[in-house]
């Protein structure tokens, strides 16, 4: 049998080649095969000879199951995603599938760190995650509802500011709104709310409001929506939307 | 009075020049005048004939309005922070003595994405924020503790992975170990905790363990520490400490 490969779990970032790390064009060079979503396959430069193994979305587990197939063959392989591979994206489904595969241990896995949508959203929108925040998907794919509804509410409680992924699908367009109703009733209306949609791609596009005033239906698949805490402000930019942030300090409110 | 300059908020990554993006390297190299804390100005690549303007730990705020006032001169000035300079950097130390100098603010203000220390240790650790995580920073400096306090609980009320940052320092011994206490009150024992230290640096360092067994006074200045959920789990890796990791799918325990 031959020499069991490796296995490099990467993340291209959410957009343009500069915000690529220098650490995953190198591996994406080296490897013998890519693993991924058509679209972030089609984001990585061409290298001849590689072998390409594009999939429809949804399909992470079937994905990482390759992956480890391929790499225990002796290959190099790349499992591409979007952003940061290890927030909300193949590396979890990575390691699932190692879990179930004692076999698959020998392989020698790397995961390589990038930078994921929230990052990309707050840089062009100011600081908004400049202080303490909660990352959560709205997607009820594969958790319930119900747990969606409690971290909502946890968030709320904590007055954190919240970064929402995956708010809405085609076959999902109900949650943000659902999202939107309970935050609605756990925090001030009017707490500013961001809707960064396709930041750093074609079509980016960034809505700035209030919690009371959002349409919570302009958000999509490529939407990143950020919830603030109490203490996010706003600071006018001239000739563009304003600025939002979060200060670092927060007044002791029982003092 | 010259033209207003230009500022841009970087961050180098959480070590080496491999995790920085290719964006940063760019805005480095064309800044007339680097502003940060003497530990990430000398992480920057030499250049000829720009200034540094180095200071302490601890004088964010100061240090943002001296690059707003170099901007202003018409210098093009880069606010360097280590990692993202978006979480828990100086981004928002910027948009605060943005907010605080409205004559200001036809500086061109430039935010660029990072990677952050979280995304470094979950990339080394495998795949612990790899579902819903909520990101806190220990320091009761700028906040009451009352505040973190609530953000814990509500953390575990939520039954979010928690990234922890600013654990302890020499001034703040405490913080960490009263938060385990809390933490103890509100989640299991047998929770995955993992310490990474200093992840990408000289002395890079994990440790894995639970949160009933776990000596929360290994942390300080240089440690990350993430805390798992309910789902959290371990995969034996060969030769070395286990993967952790945060499964993409939660059972529906309510049905």
């Amino acid at each position: 049998m031959s020499q069991p490969g490796e296995l490099l779990v990467v993340g291209l970032g959410p957009g343009p080649d500069q915000w690529r790390t220098p650490e995953v064009t190198e591996a994406l060079s080296r490897s013998t095969d890519l693993v991924g979503y058509q679209t972030y396959l089609d984001r990585c430069p061409p290298r001849d000879g590689q072998c390409r193994h594009a999939s429809d979305n949804r399909v992470e587990l079937d994905r990482a199951r390759l992956a480890l197939a391929l790499a225990r063959e002796g290959r190099t392989v790349a499992v591409v995603s979007g952003g940061d591979p290890g927030v909300f994206a193949m590396a979890a489904a990575v390691f699932e599938a190692l879990d179930a595969d004692p076999a698959a241990r020998d392989i020698l896995v790397t995961v390589m760190p990038g930078v994921s949508a929230m990052q990309a959203a707050s840089a062009r929108l100011g600081a908004p995650l400049g202080h303490d925040f909660c990352v959560i998907s709205l997607s009820d794919n594969l958790k319930p509802w119900s747990l969606i509804e409690r971290r909502l509410k946890a968030a709320a409680d904590g007055d954190f500011v919240i970064a929402l992924y995956n708010p809405a699908s085609k076959a999902r367009p109900a949650q943000i709104i659902q999202a939107f109703d309970l935050l609605r009733t756990h925090k001030s209306g009017e707490t500013p709310v961001a809707f960064a949609r396709a930041i750093g791609r074609p079509g980016e596009n960034m809505l700035i409001t209030t919690l009371a005033e959002a349409d919570p239906r302009v958000a999509d698949m490529a939407t990143l929506v950020i919830v603030g805490s109490s203490q996010t402000r706003l600071v006018p930019r001239p000739g563009a939307a304003p600025w939002i942030y979060t200060p670092r300090s927060t007044p002791d409110l029982a003092g």
